[in-house]
């Protein structure tokens, strides 16, 4: 289907002699020469870089370097293959994604379709660089939108009582499309641990309120009664706990006593919108580095 | 010592023919008819005027009218000895307010100066327009700045041992200062329901987090440890509960993953001293309303 | 086809007793007084109110109020023809709107689709209460959206050189539709004063810059150029002034260094969005007041 | 001075080993890895490093590392000189700077204090790493609090008339006292070219207002005359083009119809505060880089 999107088609034009390296390692002198010359002798430019060193005593080096050179699709294994040796001298964790090929992100939605909506118009427009090869949803709202994208879209009913039943279609689906990442687009339904560890830091949820403030059901009820002054979204990965996963990205907006809890839910789907959006977009850009239930975002 | 405050008296002398009117009643028809016939048949002008009503079917209804009338001061007990039927009428909740007679502020403060200071340059500038009859501390590093401006200092060293001796102390210069409001700039002392309970709604705190997240102490280490990706400042009046009262004003900084736990307090002192004044700002304009432990700033 | 949207259908059955009072004129004592009472003596009560008085010598004095009562629609032409004395009295520039009423709003769209898509899913929604009897566009693109909300799309291709062609027909069918407000969601041809003045303060654009920096075409370039560190969105009433008209909002988002004229563009979408959906929503809810070339947002 | 300044002392016995080096080059492959392999073989590990190569087809690159050696200030005399060779191959301008060293700030100030008192009050907690030798003023009103902190505090009145007088005395000091950077923290008078010449890229102003928008005098009255409903501020390098030079750092704050011009002044020195105290604080780090009438902030 991203044949259609023409603005993805030509982003991979554009990028096709583009890569990604990933690493994290335990610091210590010499990592980015040898990563630099290892490019340098490859034929690589390196394009975009960004690192941190976390401020312990041993501290962890996390690096991700965009990276250039001619006919890189050629130059792939090679690539690959030389790395290992300098990844096991660091003792490096390490990952070369190649810009040609398009991840494949799934999305769940439930009743609401804000953030589902203004995840398929940023894709559509090229923003959001994957493929999206289904949708799936417990209701029938959002078939309309997604297949006007030409979005096939898969509609499995749920609730509590046939959890597993409903989880096991979907793993099925997941791994037929073969998704590299899940996206929760304020998809209701909550996810059994077999699910989760299935996919480690690769479900993105955005969950409506400003963690770790008012986790669970009916955060804007509770927003109302404890009279905050701002409410906001939160974009984080799932995991095990309930809300309580490493967060990708916040915001907030301002409310006062005029606003109802219905105000409260308004005012928050335009910024669960634009939160969602944006840890979606760096999590394709591969920005996002899962470090003691924190991100790092290069 | 407020007479050294030249920006306050310039206030008063452009201010000293205003007024303001605060009621709270059950919500029916003919209040503001009521009200505004009052001030025009009592020669007064209506200079600003601000109302809500909650949406309940029994609404409650709340009002906040600036009027003016020349040489108000000389109708100052009139008016007042005459709304009481008017009030009684409505079942009233009220208090009127003249502008030349200037609120009574007392400032807490422990070792952190940051919000201390900008409240006094604040006040020095008339945006505050109160009284600030002396300051209270359980350190000595507020001295110099405090006595700078011409505020007497005293110095309370406390501990939770000697807690209800400390507070009778303080009670007493209240009572003897005659103290309408009391400002919690960082004053790290938990302070007693019986301190608490003779102040309601008189004494606000800036707590160094964004409530209802990281309620008690060392908010910024456990903002660190969530890895969240904004943090925050309320201020709220203090309550028996803590951090549990009702919320005037919040705000929040962004943070990310280059920032320590030092950073984060650095940041957060930017956004508490702006919260605090704020807050500060509008009680002393008679803005802030509280109802079912939250507020209504009009 | 406002009978096809639910939520407006919702909202009128919930508001019909409800109507709106605007009104503007030299302040003096008296004002609130003689309305309220007016109001009282009409069997209605006040739902909202909020006035503002300019601060010169002979102060405007401007109010919106929202009041209620049963039956409201029976008494409605009463109310009007009762006010006219009193606002004679006062030389009131008034007038009363009654919200089982909608007003007709017509859109203007070229080729960016995104301000449109943003008015209509808020319309949808309910959020934007209003008839959209058609919307015009001097391309095809928008077709397909618009007659998907079940709204008459028209395609008046433009130019420089047939301006006043073009402008004939939409100016019939602004007049045939019986058209209150117009809203050039990035409509990118320019309005001739003919059309302007046809309809003071009813023509609200979305430039997309930070006004007054930035008036004109491309302003993402020359933003950019200027190396400024935020870019924004303005929403204003159009007047024979390019760009000069009464700011109504705005709004500002960051960018930096790394941020190509595109990515300002594609920045600069999400902010025209929301600036130009608050700035409607204002104006809908006639909070919006035209003074001095500026806006008074009640 | 700054023996007295125990933060900052604090800071440099942290960070004696600490070293930064600035690189803009044609882009080529290979200059990272070169310069990387240069650190490690010179015994220096990278604690922090940024980049950025401008997107034209002979693209620019930058670079900013902030490396650390064991007994830095032993090699630093070394370092310099061998990184020569490697900055001629790849014709390269740069610099390096030892964080053992402090860089020595001006600060000019006129009436207002605001903007001299945040940064006195960020110096004095460490947040400002630099030596700050004196600070020349137009105007008394400065001199108490300056001297306040063991700031030597020098008095020069000035006038259009006098300039070029008055430019030759604070030239004079500025030498005198080895000065680095100039900031003019609201200092109102306008510099000639001869004097700005002679400090390019080292004059950073703060302009009461959100350039381009407002450039010159009275930013605040035209402000509210054009009723933008954001104000700003803005820090620049200062050129021979009033208001014209390369933006810093920009910020707004929300304004409304009820702001009067001295209430935009008002909420306009928060904003300033801030705004400058940022844009000095990065170029003290050497993380401002002037390109093209524009800044990279790395």
């Amino acid at each position: 289907m991203t044949t259609t999107n023409q603005q993805i088609q030509h982003y991979l034009t554009k990028n096709e002699d583009k890569a990604r390296l990933l690493v994290s390692c335990p610091d210590k002198p010499g990592i980015v020469s040898s990563i630099s010359t290892f490019l340098y002798e490859h034929g690589a430019n390196i394009v975009e870089s960004n690192q941190f060193t976390t401020d312990h005593e041993e501290g962890t080096f996390f690096l991700r370097i965009v990276f250039a050179s001619e006919n890189m699709k050629s130059k792939e294994e090679t690539m690959k293959a030389d790395f290992y040796a300098l990844a096991d001298q660091f003792e490096m964790t390490w990952r070369m994604t190649f810009l040609h090929e398009l991840k494949r992100t799934a999305i769940f939605v439930s009743k609401e379709l804000h953030c589902l909506r203004e995840l398929l118009y940023e894709w559509e427009s090229g923003d959001l660089v994957t493929d999206i090869p289904l949708v799936i949803s417990n209701h029938e709202s959002a078939r309309e939108i997604v297949e006007s994208f030409g979005i096939p879209f898969y509609y499995i009913p749920a609730n509590k009582e046939i959890r597993e039943e409903v989880e096991e279609k979907q793993l099925d689906l997941l791994e037929e499309y073969n998704i590299d990442l899940i996206i929760l687009a304020r998809y209701m339904q909550i996810l059994t641990p077999k699910f989760v560890d299935s996919h480690p830091s690769k479900i993105i949820n955005i969950h409506h309120s400003f963690l770790p403030a008012f986790i669970g059901a009916n955060p804007h009820k509770r927003a109302y009664k404890r009279g905050v002054k701002l409410i906001g979204a939160t974009s984080h990965y799932v995991t095990d706990d309930l809300d309580e996963g490493p967060i990708i990205e916040q915001d907030v907006i301002r409310v006062d006593h005029r606003n109802s809890v219905n105000d409260l839910k308004k005012k928050g789907r335009l910024i669960e919108r634009s939160v969602l959006n944006r840890a979606v977009k760096w999590a394709l850009e591969d920005r996002v580095i899962v470090h003691k239930n924190k991100t790092i975002v290069l």
